[in-house]
């Protein structure tokens, strides 16, 4: 690989060899016979990923936030949304949807906390009749990681019939994901993160609850790059190995995320959770070591793909960050309306996690100690 | 380069070995003081190849199909629009355009032949008064080339406020087009053709008429992802060499299309222009010369980076593309509804035709020769 600065923002991540050899494949038609079995491929095994049997996933050239956009497929004017927000992205997942004609409801919880389940329950039984509940799974802008099994269980147990859409960009790959034991509905990804992919990918799986809905509703679907119609039967004709059109694939990229999903579904997924979860514990331990706080209020609640970190007094971001930069690894600053300036974020995912050889976690550490010396500042 | 088919439908294309070297490079963050200018450059790029001074140029990651969508900013609900339809790409640009609220009148032309000058003139002087005409500038499904610049001309001087909005999916990059001189106001292409970039890129230019339209409009846009007001900013933020965000970019295919667009634009595009329109009529001559007919109708409405054929009587696709494979080649069938078994395609873009050391012509002319010889077809 090409020297580079360690990109250890909560994405894009590092990429393996091999994912970086398949982005550079030969020109290959997308109806060629020897791309069509990659697609086919690549769908069945984003499915086991998220550990189901009968969802069906989307995988469409665009980015993350793509993703949302598919919702339009789902919303009809004036539907209900309960929103469970922890961060900046739950922000804009609320803008994206209002747009598409729903009327939004936010349990929003305070930097660094998530909602309660007896917020969320007393909201279930407020007499409205919500179309979805959408939750974070973990928000980038804050390293909170949403108990999505619970709030599933939650709003199950309360209301069968609406949905529970999981914004999952920053947990596929990285966070335990148990599509079908969970019941969830919506899982939105992309590319850049815990699956390993250079960005480019929006990757949306949907349950057979949610396809039920997009198939009964009653208004047309107000969107043609983002409809479901459109894709559906592109998505169906691949995994059974046919070719289709409708907008020419991002061939590369496919190989690149046939690539990462083939190393990832080599072994169980609980392996890979794991593997996650005790990096990313050191990785808290490590920075209460150093006498810092991280910006998630509880182990609990903290994301085991990246965790983001409230900068000491007296230093600033556009001090450590070039710093860092300057020891050759890239760490991103805060992103909150109003906190930007007041904390960082590191990334611990994908083969930074699993291939522990590769010295990652150790050269982030290790720079970021000497850089916050450097700058002044005494544990 | 690893060995492959070489890939002659029409997109996506051969790729030169610095733009697939590009698309491997390693983790990189879409905000990294490196990645920044690169951005940058691709947008003032993308403004000269379509020979711009001061048009605005949108790099969205996406297929070229989100082009059309991106057309959700200028249309409001019973909007009349004009469309000039020389094929299958026509047929759905519409049906898109219908979804954003647009009344389509329709000019379309016998399979292989274009609307006339005289027929968009008196559609123009019905009294009607059109948002937008829209023209499919190559339509990929017949090879037939619209003379954009006369078509322009038209609606300027008979309706000065009508936009002009090309579909240029397959001719940026392999066909003549002066934004400025000509007055055109869209122009909507995509990574993977004349650009010779893998797929996975929305490439946009709009005009500043186009730009006051959008910016003036009564009602609110209903769309999150293809939204103007959305990337606007990002694209005038990375041009002046900052950072912004709002959706992550696909940054590998961002340096594949910077490592493109410097050799493109290293010589003046008229080269290149005439370098497509040689080859082009060269490769006529030859199907000609085979006694083969080209689907479209006339030299002037040839497209110059691609050719659809007529299949001789008696061969049909699943003999002939698959007898091409097993010569390396890989060509494509047809595309419009009714006629797709009838006829073939072939791509003659980029470095099959500016490098011509490479021999792609000359392959898959005798490929085809000895294809269409194998399976019985005497000139």
């Amino acid at each position: 690989m090409a020297p580079h600065k360690l990109c250890m923002i909560p994405g894009p991540i590092e990429f393996h060899e091999d994912v970086l050899a398949a982005m550079s494949t030969p020109a290959t038609s997308h109806v060629d016979p020897n791309f069509v079995p990659i697609f086919g491929e690549s769908i069945e095994m984003v499915r086991k990923v998220v550990l189901s049997e009968n969802a069906q996933p989307f995988i469409v050239s665009g980015s993350c936030t793509l993703g949302w956009d598919m919702m339009v497929n789902l919303l009809e004017q004036g539907d209900e949304v309960l929103a469970l927000n922890t961060g900046y992205f739950g922000d804009h997942f609320s803008e994206c949807l209002e747009i598409y004609g729903a009327n939004i409801t936010t349990l929003k919880a305070d930097v660094g906390s998530r909602p309660t389940n007896d917020a969320l329950k007393e909201a279930l039984s407020s007499g409205k009749k919500y179309k979805m509940v959408t939750v974070t799974h973990v928000d980038t802008s804050t390293g909170v990681l949403s108990d999505i099994k619970a709030i599933a269980e939650t709003v199950k147990s309360i209301s069968p019939e609406t949905l529970v859409v999981v914004d999952g960009v920053c947990s596929v790959g990285s966070e335990e994901i148990r599509f079908d034991d969970w019941k969830l509905d919506i899982v939105i990804s992309g590319s850049q993160k815990g699956l390993g992919v250079p960005p480019g990918l929006s990757v949306v799986v949907a349950s057979q609850q949610a396809l039920k809905v997009f198939k009964t509703r009653s208004s047309p679907i107000v969107s043609y790059y983002s409809n479901w119609n459109k894709w559906l039967p592109i998505m169906e004709a691949y995994e059974s190995r046919k070719p289709a059109y409708f907008a020419t694939p991002a061939v590369q990229l496919i190989y690149a995320l046939h690539a990462s999903l083939k190393a990832i579904t080599s072994q169980p997924m609980e392996v890979r959770f794991n593997e996650h979860r005790k990096v990313s514990s050191e990785f808290r331990q490590t920075i209460r070591g150093l006498g810092l706080k991280t910006v998630a209020q509880c182990e609990e609640c903290s994301a085991n793909g990246m965790t983001a970190v409230w900068l000491p007094e007296g230093i600033e971001i556009p001090q450590l960050v070039p710093s860092l930069a300057s020891k050759g690894v890239q760490i991103a600053g805060g992103i909150l309306d109003g906190l930007a300036g007041k904390y960082f974020r590191i990334g611990h995912m994908g083969i930074s996690v699993t291939e522990p050889k590769r010295g990652h976690i150790d050269k982030v550490v290790e720079a970021l100690t000497s850089s916050l010396t450097e700058l002044g500042y005494k544990a």
